[in-house]
């Protein structure tokens, strides 16, 4: 049968980014669909019931929600093209240790850092630089996350690194001036095709950034 | 080498029930450690110096974290063993999936349903429902989540049942009347030795509960 893949996302969301970096990795074929969510498609509301959010995937007329769930699911039906993943099980759950702290913190604490003004907003930046620090520390002396090869934490984080320029923008501040080590893996990570062409511009995203808060009231 | 597995948790937490009630379906002896959350040890400062939270597994002197991950590494690392987990890769994305919702939404909505009053309350409740009703919706008239087998999403949420008692007692509700099948399988899932012998009396989690609320100043 002939793999049908679809991704659905909107441009500047970096949870589809993290799917458009794996599929590139992988050199996997899909159809890009730009969802508009300003006015969802029935289609999202048919992949995404519970959730309604994108990216969803959709293999084979089956749809996959979540992005680090869709970057595993990925990973174990296309195994045998550059695996993403560690195959040991112990460097696996530390593999998802560390994707499920990027998700419990980076887009809240970024967009905090956009919502907010004077001392709530020093405080959202702190927080955020406190767990970049974190990611930093784990990171260590290594080329990537996990070790020598580009993988799933990497994506994970990485998808982000289009957002920063819009977090300092508007945060007033340089990430690279607290976390020099970090960014220079961002740098790292953005030699790979798979990621460079992945990212969209950061001063689009911050544009678009800027449109959402006056669209939303924010100033 | 002889397996050293260690179980560091504190009896009322739905995350290291879950953690319990694998290992007991497993079939997997382990050392329990009981931690007090009022003055973390040395101990849990140094497996999980991240979030320093518990459930930790630390398997032959390696730390694991975060409950469903673990629960994952179970499976991994025993995986002749009763499996948890489906081994085809839709269906693995898609307890994923259900994993992930539960964990978005169980504890934080039952939580608020504790710490408010009134109108807030009376949202906290429709909320934690809704949530219940999706899940209920998802069960279908399996007889557990991922069918004929009592697996992953199972643990992921009865894990919880033991607090449903507490939920009603502060917000004056009755799941049962609001979720009859969510119920039906909960007392399907404790007809299981696994599940019956993990999950604290619930009389014991609502005591426990109001002391909490005591200590920390909620009326």
């Amino acid at each position: 049968m002939a793999e049908e893949l679809v991704l659905l996302t909107f441009w500047p969301s970096a949870f589809g980014i993290r799917l458009k970096i794996a599929l590139a990795e992988k050199g996997i074929n899909y159809e890009y669909k730009e969802e508009n969510l300003w006015n969802k498609s029935d289609l999202l509301l048919k992949v995404n019931p519970v959730h309604k959010k994108i990216p969803v995937l959709i293999h084979n007329g089956k749809p996959i929600c979540e992005s680090l769930i869709q970057v595993q699911y990925l990973d174990e039906v296309w195994h045998d093209k550059t695996p993403l993943l560690p195959s040991d099980p112990y460097q696996k759950a530390i593999a998802r240790f560390w994707g499920d702290y990027i998700d419990k913190k980076i887009y809240e604490q970024g967009s905090q850092i956009c919502k907010t003004k004077g001392e709530e907003q020093a405080t959202a930046k702190k927080e955020f630089i406190d767990t970049l620090k974190v990611l930093e520390g784990e990171l260590g002396d290594k080329t990537y996350f996990g070790g020598d090869n580009f993988g799933y934490v990497d994506i994970a984080l990485v998808a982000f690194y289009g957002w920063f320029h819009a977090y300092e923008k508007c945060g007033d501040f340089s990430i690279e001036e607290e976390c020099p080590k970090l960014i220079a893996w961002a740098k790292r990570c953005m030699q790979k095709d798979s990621v460079a062409k992945s990212l969209p511009d950061h001063e689009k995203i911050y544009e678009f950034l800027l449109q959402m808060k006056e669209a939303l009231g924010f100033e």
